[in-house]
């Protein structure tokens, strides 16, 4: 399948908790995953044509719990598919930290605005 | 929110390709999201049953494309929801690598009966 990029999801996790790759990648799965299914309710359009362009992701990385929320409110304010995922707390981190969030699946060009400064994870 | 771990999906990913941080979170993503779109349309009861219990979901490793095709089918076989990546092989792969199974969501005791020998990622 050729890929579409000109939409994707981004999901960024932050670097500052020394989580374990494996909670890496659950919690990136669980912003992931909240971001899909609110697209699939709110932005069906943009949803299907991300997922029959061979669903682009694309891993970043952030450093603060300030910039992390920074980031989720200005894709808020574009209507972008997103979600923020505060762990429950069962290992490795403090109940309530904000380790990720997935903004999209979404126009490229637009979820570049306010992700293109960030690093690849 | 208290997390039901009687629900759980889990994430397989190789070990043995060499994928940077990123890349294994955007294939864990991948698949997690497709088992999780499969198990909406297919497995609706266990599907709601996780999202209001938290989504549970833990990343465990495994060493072998053989390893990651048989456990594909024994999750097929027992009619849990599944999906198994082929990379686009836009970086780092060749395309069609095999780089992760995302089983579940469904029940822990049914999951833990093909993943309980895997190791935490």
């Amino acid at each position: 399948m050729k890929v579409n990029r000109d939409y994707k999801q981004v999901i960024i996790v932050r670097q500052d908790l020394g989580m374990s790759q494996g909670k890496k990648v659950a919690q990136a799965c669980h912003a992931s995953v909240s971001a899909v299914l609110e697209a699939k309710k709110h932005n069906i359009s943009d949803f299907n044509t991300w997922i029959r362009g061979g669903q682009k992701k694309v891993a970043l990385k952030i450093r603060s719990e300030e910039d992390l929320n920074t980031l989720f409110h200005k894709a808020k304010d574009m209507r972008l598919p997103c979600s923020i995922i505060r762990d429950a707390g069962l290992t490795q981190l403090e109940p309530g930290t904000k380790t990720a969030v997935a903004i999209g699946p979404g126009k490229s060009s637009e979820i570049d605005k306010i992700t293109g400064d960030l690093k690849l994870l």
